[in-house]
């Protein structure tokens, strides 16, 4: 297959996974005021397409909700091409002495009402320079982590690596748990997932096919976890201690995320970068308990 | 004088300033509660000394206080030394050849609970490597601006600038200008002030008694502007403004400041380096005004 044909072929799949995911998160929200008879209009997604300023190509859409479940939810695709810069080209495999790229991929970040309720993020792209291959990953930062249900999430994107090639999950288990640090906390960011990146196993459908089956599980663990817990009732400490847990979140995003740099650095919508932001954000004095 | 007695007399400075500044700020707490008629206890500042790890010398004093004037204020000194790593010596004047470095400062940020008080920064510093230099600034972040505030606060450091040197204050101005600057959002952090570094007249009690001006002059101004709208009432809508606005402060921290870096790369006590994040903040979709 040609490289523009998988070009399309993947970029074609971020796009119909961006829908399904907005399809089913919608489905959750009217649920939610189902259960709890509540007389409301369910929560939609709202989009907007951006370009990429002159010079470069492409851009991407944005879908953005804001319900009774999902307190935020960004769910982004972009389909970006151009040149690196010169500073960034030593960074990228295969950029070194063609800086022409090409870069594919859906972004998730949800933020969720309900503290019980585990904040989530996934994404999965395909990027092309010289070289080609797929990255992504998907991992739950719950505020009260719930062993059984850690076990599940992780049991699903074992099982998800497994369907393709049985090294896949240690190691890229391993890999979220490295990536999903906060030195400068001593924290994870949350319980873990998956991470992967530079996959090129020489077969691109297969490949492709591992990076579709991630977008789709990732979608009906989540769902499921969501649906568990978004009636549970909570209290005003417990909405708190999200609110403390999600300054984390915006520290790893902003000093270590190689996703946002990535953004930064190829020019990349701003807007469409920080939906990753949590919609409010706590953060507490160290000092505060000496009262 | 010798090195050693310049840097025993610098970080008795800041320790100083740190002090004079809390005693202010305390008052400012204790007139708001006055004047309002309240049955209160003023707020007073917590502090927390803290050393840095084996292997690096020195620490500091974290001072914090929140208020109902200030919803959260932070004044921190820290004197430390050490050597700096090899990626982070490249950067830094008179460390490409010996690592060892000895950096003492103070450092504020001051987030008001009421919308219509700028928030605002200050920082002092003294660094010695194989050479050696004063730095600091000082910049105002509103959410609404007014002129005559924005001239009151850059005349009070033009004044202060003018009794050094004729040529800080543009010079200094401009650098401020350049620094507070948020590039991916092609906005200026606040309204501006100073920003100086790298300053080595040859004369260094002359530039010490500049650096020490730039905080009593800082301390004088921002004490007025806090007196004359800390009583202003504001609205729900004016409050919220104020807390997007800080998200812009958690990005450029974050992403951008040299002092958050410097805070990192070298060790430093992170509760003390992430004062600066405001107690509550809101980031906005910026789909939301779709619905």
């Amino acid at each position: 297959m040609s490289t523009e044909n998988q070009k399309n072929i993947s970029s074609l799949w971020f796009s119909t996974l961006q829908k399904k995911i907005c399809k089913e998160f919608e489905q959750l929200e009217a649920d939610f005021i189902n259960k709890k008879n509540l007389n409301k209009k369910p929560s939609k997604f709202h989009t907007k397409n951006w370009q990429r300023e002159e010079g470069m190509g492409g851009g991407g859409t944005m879908a953005v909700m804001q319900g009774l479940v999902f307190e935020k939810v960004g769910v982004n695709i972009s389909t970006v091409y151009g040149k690196f810069s010169e500073e960034f080209q030593a960074e990228i495999p295969g950029a070194d002495k063609d800086p022409l790229f090409w870069a594919s991929g859906i972004s998730l970040v949800a933020h969720m009402k309900n503290p019980h309720v585990p904040a989530v993020h996934m994404n999965t792209r395909h990027i092309v320079t010289s070289k080609s291959w797929f990255g992504g990953g998907a991992d739950l930062s719950p505020v009260f982590s719930i062993e059984k249900d850690t076990k599940a999430f992780h049991k699903a994107l074992k099982n998800c690596c497994d369907r393709h090639d049985s090294s896949y999950y240690p190691k890229f288990k391993k890999w979220a748990d490295d990536y999903f640090f906060i030195p400068h906390r001593n924290e994870n960011r949350g319980v873990g997932g998956i991470f992967y990146d530079y996959i090129n196993s020489g077969n691109w459908t297969k490949d492709f096919s591992f990076t579709q089956d991630v977008g789709n599980t990732f979608l009906k663990i989540y769902s499921q976890l969501v649906r568990e817990y978004m009636t549970k009732p909570w209290t005003e400490e417990e909405k708190i201690a999200q609110l403390k847990k999600r300054g984390r979140y915006v520290e790893f995003n902003l000093l270590y995320d190689r996703g946002t740099r990535f953004g930064f650095k190829t020019g990349g919508y701003t807007d469409a970068i920080l939906m990753s932001m949590p919609p409010t954000v706590i953060w507490s004095s160290p000092l505060e308990d000496v009262t």
